[in-house]
């Protein structure tokens, strides 16, 4: 049986977590797991970070509405860094963009790629 | 134009840069970037991390071949976080795996998704 105690963690306890939308595969975000969100995760179905600001378990989507739902949990060949598959409500970003990853640097210069959604959508 | 220092980095001076592939969306590794790397990322436009373990300037692909050439830098809305697209030779992995994140987690068991490739691939 897989053991959350069994990833590596940071001195903090935490291991970083990249969220994937399942259908499209845009990478959403990135935030942080301990051992308890990754299980919890996994129990529920529901993505479970740990908020480093917060020092509390953040249920994405818990306030927002914006919930991501598991599809697969994968880890890396270091067992250092988790790839979250996941079906995302709504914009994943605190922003209301979809993705957290909304600026490039083209030419030296930071640009926009995506406008906030409409709440409506 | 963008400053490299204005990114946010951890009390080691780190930002975590995750490789996407930019034609398949697949997500292939997740590694660290100081300013330097990021700044050396930039101009020469093959993707430069930087090695914990070996506390040095890790070129991507420099010594295996598997290089990884920048199409496009990416930042989260914290600033924090890069999103790297690349056009990745062969596999990205030191497992000889195109990504990192083969293992997944179904029913409580650690499932390998795919197989090495063969070093002709």
């Amino acid at each position: 049986m897989f053991d959350p105690a069994s990833l590596k963690y940071d001195a903090n306890g935490l291991i970083p977590a990249i969220a994937q939308d399942y259908g499209s595969g845009e990478v959403l975000m990135m935030a942080w797991m301990n051992a308890e969100a990754v299980a919890r995760t996994l129990e529920s179905g529901r993505v479970t970070y740990w908020s480093r600001s917060r020092q509390a378990f953040w249920i994405k989507g818990e306030s927002s509405g914006h919930v991501q739902r598991l599809i697969e949990l994968r880890l890396d060949c270091d067992r250092d860094c988790l790839l979250v598959l996941v079906d995302q409500t709504g914009p994943a970003c605190h922003t209301n963009r979809r993705s957290c990853f909304h600026t490039a640097i083209r030419d030296g210069q930071e640009i926009i790629l995506t406008e906030p959604q409409n709440p409506s959508e």
